[in-house]
C-alpha cells in the first residue's frame, strides 16, 4: 500500500512549533503508513525531533519557512502576499500533488482564503464551509459552517448539508445521517427568509432532512448533521466553549474555597474520566474545509499534541475515504 | 404609597395554573403593596387559592375567562381572534389601566403580537425586543433580542442597545452598563453588512459601547449588555439551555451506573448549592418585552411557582423604576 503525505504547517497556532511537532511524531508512531511534510523554520522545529525513533523520524521531514501568517493578519492578504509562509507552502503541496492534505491550527481565515485560491474550489461550489464535529449526549453532530463564510445564501445552505451529508457517513461512518437545519422554532413558519428556501430545498433532495431543529437540539444531538450560516455557527461554537470552560473554572474556584469537596472529588476521579473519554472533541480534532480540491483540515489555534495527533488521523483518514471525490460525486 | 396591580394570565405555561397561581401567592406574601388579577378558568383557578391566608387573598382576585392561547397557535392570529383568551385580557388591563404590567408564561409569539398590537409600541420604537437577563461568570448579562423579531436591520440593533442600556443601569443596578454587538469576532472587518453598520452607528453614540463580543464573552460575562437579533438570540439561548441541561443529564446517567461518586456527591453538597444560588437564572427569572406601551413580561414555558415568584418580582421592579418612562426617555 502507498504512504499517505500530509503537509503540516509546523508555525500555526499557540503552541506551534513544540506541540505541532509531537502531535506529528505520536501520529507517525500510530500510523505506519503515514508521512508527514512540516513547513516552518527549521531551526525551530528540528530541537523539537531530537528525542524521536529512526523508523518515525524517516517518514519526516522538514521544508524550511521563515514566513509565517501571523493570527491577526488580513486573510486574503497574508495568502497573497506572504507567498513563502509556512501556511500557503503547505497548501501548495496540496495543489502539485506532493502532499494529499494538509493540517494548520493557524488563522482561519487565511486556511479558508488559501483553501480557495492556492488548493481551489470544487467546480459546482459556491463557497466552501467548514465543519466540526460535536460530541453530544448521544451521537457526534457534524455542524458546519462555522465559519469559512460569513452569511449565505440558501443554495449555500443546501451544499452545507450535502457536504456534511458525505462527512457524516464516509468519515463518522453514520448509516443513513439525519440532516437539521438550524432554525429559530421547529414550525413552517419559523426562520428568516434565506432559511426558508433552503428548507424548502432539502425536502425536495434525497437527503434524509428532518426540517428545522432548534438550539437545545444540537447538544441533545437530535440530528447527524446541522446546518447554519458562518456567523451563526462561529457564535455557537465559541459560545458553547466559553459555557464549558466558564463552568469548569466557577468549580474549580468553588472547589478552591472548600475542604470537602475535595475528599469527595477523589470519588469521582474515575467517573470524571469517563465522561472526558466519552465527550472528548479531540477524537474527532479537526475541522475539515469542505468543497475545494484537496483535503484541507484545520485544527484549533489552542491545540496540544494529542489535538494534533486527533486532526492528523482525521485528514488521514479522510484522504483514505477520499472525502474529497465523495464530495464531488455527492454534488455532481 | 399606592399599591401595584399585575395582570397574570394563569393559564400560560405548562404547568398552569397551579404553578402560576402558587408564584402568584408567593409574590403577594413577599411583597405588601402588591395587587394580582388572575386571568383565565375560575374554576380550575379557585382551587388553587384555597390555602392562602386571607391577607394575600385579599389583593388576589380572579377575572374569568374559557378562552386559552394555545402554545402552538399561530402568535398574530390568536391575539385577534381569541378576543377572550386569558392573555388578551392581561394585555388589554395593561392598556386601560387597570393593571400597571403585565405577566405570561404563554406562546412566546403572541406575547410579542400582543404586546404590539394590543398594548402599542412606543412612538419611536420600529420593533420591540425580547430580552434576558443571564448569569455570567462575574456579572448579570442581559441579553436581547432574543426573539421579538427573526432578522434585525441595523437600526433595530441600535434601539435594542439603547433599550438594553436602560434596563442594565434602572433594572440590574448597573452604574455604566459596558454594551457589546454579537459577532463572529472582535477585529472591525468582521460581521455582516447589518451588524457593521450598527456598530458604526453605536460608536457615535453615547452609550458606553465596546464594540463586537463574540460567543464566548457572553458566558464570560464581558458586557453587561449583549445585542444581537433574534434569530440569533433564540438559537444561543436554547443551545446554552441544552447545553447545561444536557450536562446534568449526562453526569446523573454516569452517576446512577456507579457507587462511588454517589458518596463523593456527599462531600460536595454545600458547594453545589452554593453554585446553584450563584447561577440560579430565576433570580431575575422575567424576560421583558421592550419598546412597548407599558410593561410586559414573558415568563419561561416551564416556570414552576418559584420562577413565576421571580417574574412578577423583576414586573413589580420594572413599574416601580418606571421602566417604559425611562425607555422613552433614552429613546426620545
Amino acid at each position: 500500500m502507498k504512504n499517505i503525505t500530509i503537509a503540516l504547517d509546523a508555525m500555526g497556532g499557540d503552541n506551534s512549533p513544540h506541540e505541532i511537532c509531537k502531535g506529528a511524531l505520536l501520529a507517525c508512531k500510530e500510523f505506519q503508513d503515514l508521512e508527514i511534510i512540516l513547513t516552518g523554520d527549521e531551526e525551530r522545529i528540528k530541537p523539537c525531533l531530537s528525542k524521536a525513533s529512526s523508523g518515525v523520524l524517516g517518514r519526516v521531514r522538514v521544508v524550511h519557512s521563515t514566513e509565517t501568517v501571523a493570527m491577526d493578519d488580513h486573510p486574503v492578504t497574508a495568502i497573497r502576499k506572504k507567498r513563502g509562509s509556512s501556511m500557503r507552502l503547505a497548501m501548495e503541496m496540496v495543489r502539485s500533488g506532493e502532499a494529499q492534505g494538509c493540517l494548520s491550527a493557524g488563522n482561519t481565515g487565511a486556511i479558508v482564503a488559501g483553501g480557495v485560491l492556492v488548493v481551489g474550489r470544487l467546480p459546482l461550489i459556491d463557497r466552501p464551509a467548514l465543519g466540526v464535529p460535536l460530541p453530544t449526549i448521544n451521537r457526534w453532530t457534524f455542524l458546519l459552517d462555522v465559519g469559512a463564510s460569513v452569511r449565505s445564501k440558501s443554495f449555500n445552505l443546501y451544499q452545507y448539508a450535502q457536504m456534511g451529508n458525505v462527512y457524516s457517513k464516509k468519515i463518522l461512518g453514520v448509516a443513513e445521517p439525519e440532516i437539521g437545519l438550524l432554525s429559530n422554532g421547529t414550525e413552517k413558519i419559523k426562520g428568516d427568509e434565506v432559511v426558508a428556501e433552503a428548507r424548502e430545498m432539502l425536502l425536495k433532495s434525497s437527503l434524509n432532512f428532518k426540517g428545522y431543529v432548534e438550539g437545545d437540539d444540537v447538544p441533545w444531538g437530535r440530528a447527524d448533521v446541522v446546518v447554519c450560516d458562518g456567523f451563526m455557527g462561529n457564535v455557537i461554537l465559541k459560545f458553547g466553549e466559553g459555557l464549558m470552560q466558564g463552568a469548569r473554572s466557577i468549580i474549580a474556584e468553588e472547589m478552591g474555597q472548600r475542604f470537602m469537596p475535595k475528599i469527595g472529588m477523589l470519588f469521582m476521579v474515575p467517573m470524571v474520566k469517563a465522561l472526558w473519554a466519552r465527550f472528548n472533541y479531540e477524537k474527532y480534532g479537526g475541522t475539515p474545509l469542505l468543497g475545494v480540491e484537496g483535503t484541507v483540515m484545520k485544527a484549533h489555534g489552542r491545540s496540544k499534541a494529542p489535538a494534533i495527533f486527533g486532526a492528523l488521523s482525521a485528514t488521514r483518514n479522510f484522504i483514505l475515504k477520499d472525502g474529497v471525490g465523495q464530495i464531488r460525486e455527492e454534488l455532481g
